[in-house]
């Protein structure tokens, strides 16, 4: 019941060294696989363990090839990258083992009758899919999801059970946005008078792309006049907050906790660590990478890689520490008042 | 289709510069704005591109209305807040566009026999509405919702689809709680014993005022035996954390992600930047602004602004800086050993 | 309708000095306590407090007793940890007030065929229950939940309203996953070729303990090829995120918006305060405590108390600090400089 390594290769690509009549049922870890297995090298420093592996067949570099060829006893499918070639093979492997539920219309969901399901769509239980909106071939739209008036799901996309995705919002094909994210609630806009907030309401919408996914409980608030904008290969990560008005760049990954405030343009090719944080209106370059709980209160016009969190220590030396950076203007004076004695001191010599 | 002029500032008030008969569909920025569009200007800086726009009436200040006058062709309107009359005036359009639910309970939500649904009010598809429960005049309960047992929601109020408002919390009238917020789960309370941690029940309430609007996917928590208290006006952003037992003043307003522990008592008319946190039993005066990324240690009793988030540099930079910090301590020793020996220096001269 | 002081200790130990025959129907705080209400004093420093309170009993360590007999009217219950003696009884009278629904299965849930329910479970409105999932005795499953394929829910577990936990995870006995949770959606992992992230399909399981509590709009991640693992006694307030193949210890317990990014190893009896964040791929021991707003950067392999975040200032103070601290290698170049003169100088001398 395995995949013949001849017929990964001809789905896939890579040079295949060894027997394409082998066959392999899935994907493990070097030390985990089993002879069933096929397995991976993407670290060269890891090719002792290569050595050891008991896996039918390995995913490797060119470069790794000759050194894993003396020490291996199995397959090689040779490929210049080999963690990608890994993800594609483990997602068709998944693929076979995924239960899909047959396209329709569960019972239980309440769909209006001017709303466009495609055939080949799913929807789930308890499922709300309001007037106008259309639902793209392949779609699949899971227990407990609401889908308002007018949005737009393409083909394709998945929308795990609980999403809610909010009226006039648009994703693109074979996204995925999972449980608990909110696509399209309202941003935080407010006038003040008297010290009393008169909301502004929020009329953009949220338009994300292809091939974007969201993680579980992240939050995109539609713009206020404008649309908020996630292009092409974002992959945002869970409990994401970005604020209406953004623009995210297109392949732009962030880790969890990230929170973007509202009107930041963000460029394409970034990184952001967990729980990185970005003020509103402002705008960071392509390739720019942030590090994870680092605060951006400026724009970032430069890329390259920036940093700013208070570094972790024992509690006793983190008071000493902070007492100090409380008085650091205290300190700079006394080294102004040594410079300036010193000064005279050798004008006096 | 469009409103006349006269007939806005009979509604908002302001002086009128112009035909009353002029008809505008809706509002749009200054630079967006066609002929049929309402615009506004609310900052001073901005009265060149005034004088450019398109639109066929703005909304400007008294400050503002001689230079405008003069360079701008069409009609004005005066009034001393432009930012707070553009927001009800964008209201009044938004209003117009909106597509209300008739009033009743959707078939495919579940009512307890014992719950209180004013006729005017809205539940949607797959709500539950739990016993005693009672909903208000022109209350909206979107689809997916749950409403515990012997909740209030006041007149008006507006929960977005898959909102969680749990047993005897109260809201007021007027408030808005987006999709996937939480209302009332249990306080983070435990007694330890051995190394392992007892529950302590959380039989307090969330007790909201009226005019609240809180973000998508916020949470606030249910106090342990008093109430955790939610004054009238306050506005919170999406994915913001409350813990029991909190008071949070009027119109004090919260950006994403911000984290209040429990028991913090926090005044009226303050702000707080994006993922500032507070932590438990502190207060925290009226008037006090807390920038973004900024924690909060000790209670803040004198209004103003306050900030504490480590600056972002370059990668290296930070490194090289927060090596320093580590060893502070070290430097000012370092200083005070320079001055022992410049004391002596200068006692010799 | 009260319970007897004799029926208390009887159930939850201690020594009773005053007569058992004494009744009280709950529990209030020293202050609000009237004489129908059990206090408890857990903390010496308010045993003026417990003189005056009005409480009918008190419940207080031995330390206390000979004080308060001395100064307080009522009834004392003895005992080593009052605290948690007083988490025991409040939740005796928490479970005396609680409204239980009746097992059985609502009859707008969908539940697959194939599914195990136990008879003694319940299962609310609107809920969906996959194909293979068992639920177990005394488990509760709210309105609006989501259970997964092949899912294990333990006995008495309880999932509140919109609970979303994912197919083939595992909760064990007595647990607690509060509203928006979603345990198990897919962790964040991609291959990256030519700037372009390519999925790495998430097969691993979240797999929690026993007498574990999730907070509110928490989420935790699937393993990628292994699990992620909750183990028993672990708390975790809201908003936490917890990223895949995590390893939580026993009996570690972490505030609101705390994060953890993937394959963080954390051990036992450890404490996270609100927004503390853990980089991934650390590991983190036994008994480690780690300050709220604190980001783990490195492994921290011996137990104590660690913090690291700016301290809050005027942000005026907050500006200048941050600005030196941005040049701390400058203000060290100077003190090496005043270092060096100095040493000339003293050699002349």
């Amino acid at each position: 019941m395995g995949t013949r390594l001849g017929e990964l290769v001809e789905r896939f690509g890579g040079q295949l060294a060894g027997d394409p009549e082998i066959e392999v049922v899935g994907i493990a870890p070097l030390a985990d696989a089993q002879d069933c297995h096929l397995s991976f090298l993407s670290n060269s420093k890891l090719r002792a363990l290569a050595a050891q592996s008991q896996a039918a067949a390995l995913i490797l570099s060119p470069l790794d090839e000759p050194t894993v060829a003396a020490t291996y006893g199995g397959a090689r499918i040779i490929t210049t990258n080999p963690y990608a070639y890994f993800a594609r093979v483990a997602q068709y492997f998944a693929a076979l083992e995924e239960v899909l539920p047959s396209p329709g219309i569960d019972p239980s969901a309440s769909v209006a009758n001017s709303a466009d399901i495609h055939p080949r769509a799913f929807i789930g239980p308890h499922a709300t899919i309001e007037a106008g909106a259309k639902i793209g071939a392949g779609a699949r739209i899971d227990a407990g999801c609401f889908v308002g008036r007018d949005a737009l799901i393409g083909a394709s996309t998945h929308l795990f059970a609980n999403v809610t995705f909010h009226a006039r919002c648009v994703i693109g094909a074979r996204g995925i946005i999972h449980s608990g994210a909110v696509i399209g609630a309202d941003g935080f806009g407010f006038a003040v008078e008297s010290g009393v907030y008169i909301k502004i309401p929020q009329t953009g919408r949220v338009v994300i792309g292809d091939d974007v996914e969201i993680g579980a409980n992240s939050t995109i608030d539609r713009g206020a006049l404008a649309d908020t904008v996630i292009e092409d290969g974002v992959k945002l990560d869970n409990q994401i907050q970005i604020g209406h008005n953004c623009r995210i760049g297109a392949h732009t990954a962030m880790a969890g906790c990230v929170g973007v405030a509202g009107s930041a343009t963000i460029g394409k090719h970034c990184t952001f660590g967990g729980a990185a944080m970005v003020l509103g209106h402002l705008e960071i370059a392509d390739n720019v990478h942030i590090s994870s709980g680092s605060m951006v209160s400026r724009s970032v016009l430069e890329p390259g890689q920036y940093t700013g969190f208070y570094p972790l220590a024992k509690n006793a030396e983190w008071e000493r520490s902070a007492a100090i950076v409380r008085n650091l203007t205290a300190m700079r004076e006394k080294i102004r008042a040594l410079e300036k004695t010193i000064k005279t001191l050798t004008k006096d010599t």
